[in-house]
């Protein structure tokens, strides 16, 4: 992945940042804090992210417009990453340009009593977006081959299967018409230091805080390794992984806007045609 | 309800929203296109609410906090009101101003044959927000004695109790810790005309119309009724409605973010204290 900083044409941010499908995938050759095809700095950067806003609304209304008049074509936002990589910042930032109506957002925790009485996948099934509308996952079914593999929450040939469930899985809602865009936020092991200090340095981010943070920070090497599994073996052509570089929010925004933008230009969706006499109604409306 | 344009100190537009508690309700008193206690006219009117989003933001921000901590309040905005009355234009403009991670949003459309099969309340609870979360209604259980009772959907002993029930309900909620903000949209007849002839008259916006809704516009009158019976019923100094004028968009926006911005200063959340050691946190993270 190139890190120079020449605009890219739009359409192709995503041919940079897709990590290549059927090889081993190295982490450590990305660098975290690169701006592959972004705007020269922050200043631009968070310039060129607004400007991005009204042209996803619209989109988005299209798509849920689609929707009424039968369409099932839907988006699928997936976000994982370390601690501090910006998953929440990302729906603050980015999904705050669309239309609440027509997100579902949902954040992935330790599974409930309830969830874990369910095969891994079900509580998944149960946030997934409407058509019509663009769903957001905070973490998401990875965690179930990366916290659970990095601690050992599951046996290893139960992990093992899990690789190839989450693959069947994707490739049915892609076939039900789910566009799934699933983001790597790639951050450094220095960056998510000054993160976590800024948290401890300002009481009113304590509450984001715990000291847990610090020990799975400890197990950094573990969990490169798990995403790099799981990235490798969860990808297709038609369900590939997006590697977003998270050193830099600005960048980072401006990226995840620019990959929903090419992908919901790429559906395309259309304000469906009256199934009504449209003169009929008018003439109606104006003798009431 | 007085319409002059004197804008109203902050923390008093609630007073002159709210509708009388305990007394019949006559709508053909309140002016639709009044600004009661608002900005001077449009272009103020927008600068003003835009420049309440940072404080709603952060006062969302500090509730959700709060809620990590155990505090279990949050807020419920229910929006009521005629085809066109802006509710969905209100989840967009006002609600776009939170995270939305911290928002659930649920529009209520005709009950499924499942929602049907239970009593009426029971989809509604099925949609409350959790502890530190923004909810938003659009339409909620006040169809059920509203297009129920026009309509003639259940039967009139059964309607009659649902006055009951609902009353019950919403102070059940208020006891949970619950803020309920309940919000009349209060359209003209004239100007539900000019709306829906301009969905008719742009081609993007025929999806947004069916032919039924001129058919629903011919029972105004049933439906003012019905308004008034349930306004009048459904309230408590705990559980007031609010009627907000809704012929000015400018004026619905602003004047929804203030309540909105009244009720959180009035629980003016906090964020928690840290559990933990943040002295010692620091060390550890500097030495790794």
């Amino acid at each position: 992945m190139p890190s120079d900083h020449t605009t890219t044409p739009r359409g192709s941010l995503r041919e940079l940042l897709k990590l290549p499908v059927g090889e081993r995938i190295d982490l450590r050759a990305y660098d975290a804090a690169a701006t592959p095809g972004g705007p020269p700095g922050k200043t631009a950067g968070v310039a060129a992210a607004t400007e991005l806003g009204p042209r996803l609304a619209e989109l988005q209304e299209r798509l849920y417009a689609a929707s009424t008049a039968g369409d099932r074509r839907r988006v699928l936002l997936v976000l994982q990453g370390m601690d501090t990589s910006g998953k929440g910042g990302t729906v603050k930032h980015v999904i705050g340009h669309f239309n609440p109506s027509g997100c579902r957002v949902r954040a992935f925790k330790a599974p409930t009593e309830e969830e874990r009485a369910h095969p891994f996948l079900w509580r998944i099934t149960q946030a997934l977006p409407r058509p019509g509308e663009i769903g957001i996952f905070d973490r998401s079914h990875y965690e179930d081959v990366l916290i659970a593999r990095v601690r050992g929450l599951a046996p290893p040939e139960e992990l093992e299967e899990r690789y190839g469930q989450i693959d069947a899985f994707e490739r049915s809602l892609a076939d039900d018409g789910v566009t799934l865009v699933k983001v790597f936020l790639h951050l450094s092991y220095e960056e998510q230091r000054a993160r976590l200090l800024e948290r401890l340095d300002n009481p009113d981010k304590h509450w984001k805080f715990s000291p847990g943070d610090i020990d799975e920070r400890a197990l950094w090497p573990d969990y490169q390794e798990a995403y790099e599994i799981a990235l490798a073996r969860c990808a297709t052509d038609r369900t590939p992984w997006f590697l977003v570089p998270a050193d830099r929010k600005w960048y980072r925004n401006w990226a995840i806007s620019t990959l929903l933008l090419e992908h919901l230009e790429e559906l395309d969706p259309r304000y469906p045609e009256a199934d009504f006499d449209v003169a009929e109604c008018r003439r109606r409306l104006l003798t009431r």
